[in-house]
């Protein structure tokens, strides 16, 4: 169950982010989510009043003086200001801190856009997380992102989007076995050569069984 | 030299597309740069009818009813009807097409936007033309990713955007040395997990350099 969910200042589509945090805390039946922003994220909660930060975090340069001006006259959350040069992104910076609190599954919104850098920096944590025992997925209104253990069932009814992708993260994944797929494959050697024939699939059961023997395997439910 | 333009159906910004496209052919001096339509990459082209494709490639079940029509007005390109039912995406027939025909240095517009999955299954061609000696690129307004092999040198006169970024692909990169840049590295062992180190770099110098051992590594030059 998600524990935290950090709004970052990468695109966000609102009424998705608005659904979605409110399924979220729905779901989570009274167990405590975490909300953070993220430095510019920080303009999300500015933008839906209904929901307080429980921690800002970032060195605030690209937040907009509005936004800093709202975050200052709020009594609730706890800010941490990092200085402006550093190795980490705000975003990653906000996930280091969430794991030294003891976060265990991480969501992070706002965490895509049109800089495909700041993306696949942002897919690094999903591995970051996992060496560290936490999970850690991004969403969009078009993307579920997370790393699918072995053994991962799927619900056709509960899934996101209608589309179902694989990628390899950091290796080959060997023995991919896929089942209740509209493409099934048995044990098949995955390397990022033939990424496009894992792209793409749908489930075709009730439910679908994702099986590998080693590496990490990124998946990706999408709609268009 | 970039022989081949392939303009697939993803997001495409019209202006930037345009440019870029009258700067690769004056760039050319007269060599052949071979345009390709990807599926409802052909929509592209009926807007610029200044280009006309020298192929057009898909299953055209995403390609607009106006589009189908004016592909079908057109005399010029040689077209190849795909079956709807296929592994590989538009984008990955078009490119394993213009491999076969002896493309070796190729370049993808239209391969970004929402669909993360799609994004990430185009990446993918990338090391499925050096697999095969052939460089693919992939631009887009806000980014130009390629692999960068080992001894690359980048002028900063000539660089798209204002940032660097570097990405381990299918592995780590080992003794991974960067010359010439804010923060720069040397032998560095680079894995997925710290994909946040080496993004959003700068050169710093008239040049920089770009040296690894072994691995893929891929790099986006990036502007906002």
């Amino acid at each position: 169950m998600i524990d935290t969910i950090i709004i970052s200042g990468g695109n966000i589509q609102n009424g998705f982010a608005l659904d979605f945090l409110k399924k979220r805390i729905e779901e989570s039946r009274g167990e405590k989510i975490t909300l953070v922003a993220a430095d510019k994220g920080m303009e999300w909660f500015m933008k839906n009043r209904e929901f307080i930060p429980d921690l800002a975090i970032g060195d605030f340069d690209s937040l907009s003086e509005e936004g800093q001006k709202y975050m200052e006259s709020l009594k609730g959350p706890e800010i941490i200001r990092l200085k402006p040069e550093k190795d980490d992104s705000d975003t990653q910076s906000a996930v280091n801190q969430m794991i030294r609190k003891g976060a265990k599954d991480i969501l992070i919104l706002g965490a895509t856009g049109t800089r495909l850098d700041h993306v696949l920096a942002n897919l690094g944590l999903l591995s970051m997380g996992k060496e560290q025992g936490v999970r850690i997925a991004i969403a969009d209104q078009w993307n579920y992102i997370t790393l699918a253990e072995s053994g991962t069932i799927l619900h056709r009814e509960e899934q996101f989007g209608k589309y179902v992708s694989f990628f390899t993260v950091g290796g080959d994944v060997t023995g991919l076995t896929l089942r209740g797929f509209k493409y099934p494959l048995n044990g098949y050697h995955l390397t990022v050569e033939d990424s496009g024939l894992t792209a793409s699939n749908e489930i075709s059961e009730e439910t679908a069984e994702i099986l590998y023997e080693s590496g990490q395997l990124l998946m990706i439910m999408s709609r268009d």
